[in-house]
């Protein structure tokens, strides 16, 4: 691309970003998406700007407008995966109309196919294994699990929603590293004395 | 090192291995301590025998003797993390004499130094990702939870036993990567939950 004379290098990348925003409106989206699935694959220490771009097949350019470095990059994939599930454990709680129906809908976030997805299991460890690496990272843990709670807060206490949570956690991690994955009965158990008055 | 014409490479590294042995006797069961620390340090992508070496002051060939890969490595590794582990729970759950003292071992275990230490909150955590990845290490994972529950076994009903592991590993994760972690009377609430006959 060729600059006018006395032209900053700022404005020379600004053009080219809104070139490429004017062709590809969703790249920055798409590309947080292309990043969790890489995290998941090659975990955040295998991740590389040219790695991501590869997988989504845009120019390496493109990563470098849209992200400031690696850990700009990483705020925004993990993020977007904390409010996707987040967004789940909404929704189900949310439809639940009874307290017996909000301890269901939590049995089915164990055992459903939202937090038990292969690529949903790799970049939540990956994020964790990252926020306990480097604590500015727990800022999107955290948010996460006050949602989660507020959303188990609908229909339950505070304390309680924060057992929940824990066991929610718990309980998918050993059904997911398990040969022998506790049944759906004991999960329902679980939660049955959990939320006992 | 230089072998005599018609000597086999094998017997070539089993000599050079029995000079390595001779010196230092202990060296695998040290170099697996520090691949622990590497591990939890950079990630189970980051780790290689070069950098193992390094922090253990051995030369490289050392670690190709003691180990015949990387896999091995890591199943090495993996291994004596989760027997470490398994061996605090056996001594803490041993030595209570009452379904009480039980319940407040589980609850010194959640909230006690040893799962809380960092090095091991990040190698497990790339136990887990490494298993969630690739199957072949939930051999690992899977004993881990078999002696854990055994061990509250001693206590609780196997179905109590397998509840409470899931509750231990949620709150203890939950606890690490929170900005204002859950207290724990509220950890000591849920144990007494999950046990109440």
């Amino acid at each position: 691309m060729t600059g006018k004379a006395g032209r900053v290098p700022e404005s020379s990348a600004v053009t080219e970003s809104a070139r490429l925003r004017r062709h590809d409106p969703g790249r920055r989206e798409r590309l947080i998406d292309v990043a969790i699935s890489v995290i998941a694959e090659h975990g955040v220490t295998g991740t590389t700007h040219r790695r991501v771009a590869a997988a989504a097949d845009v120019p390496l350019g493109s990563m470098t407008y849209h992200f400031v470095g690696m850990d700009d990059l990483l705020q925004a994939a993990f993020t977007r995966l904390a409010t996707r599930t987040a967004d789940v454990f909404d929704d189900a709680l949310s439809s639940a109309g009874s307290r017996a129906d909000a301890a269901e809908a939590v049995v089915g976030l164990i055992a459903g196919p939202t937090l038990n997805e292969p690529e949903t299991i790799l970049a939540n460890l990956e994020l964790y294994a990252l926020a306990a690496r480097r604590p500015e990272f727990r800022t999107i843990t955290d948010a996460w699990m006050v949602r989660s709670r507020d959303a188990l807060h609908g229909h339950f206490d505070t304390e309680t929603a924060l057992m929940l949570d824990a066991l929610i956690e718990g309980t998918t991690l050993h059904r997911a590293l398990s040969l022998d994955p506790m049944p759906v009965s004991t999960v329902r158990a679980a939660v049955g004395r959990i939320i006992r008055p």
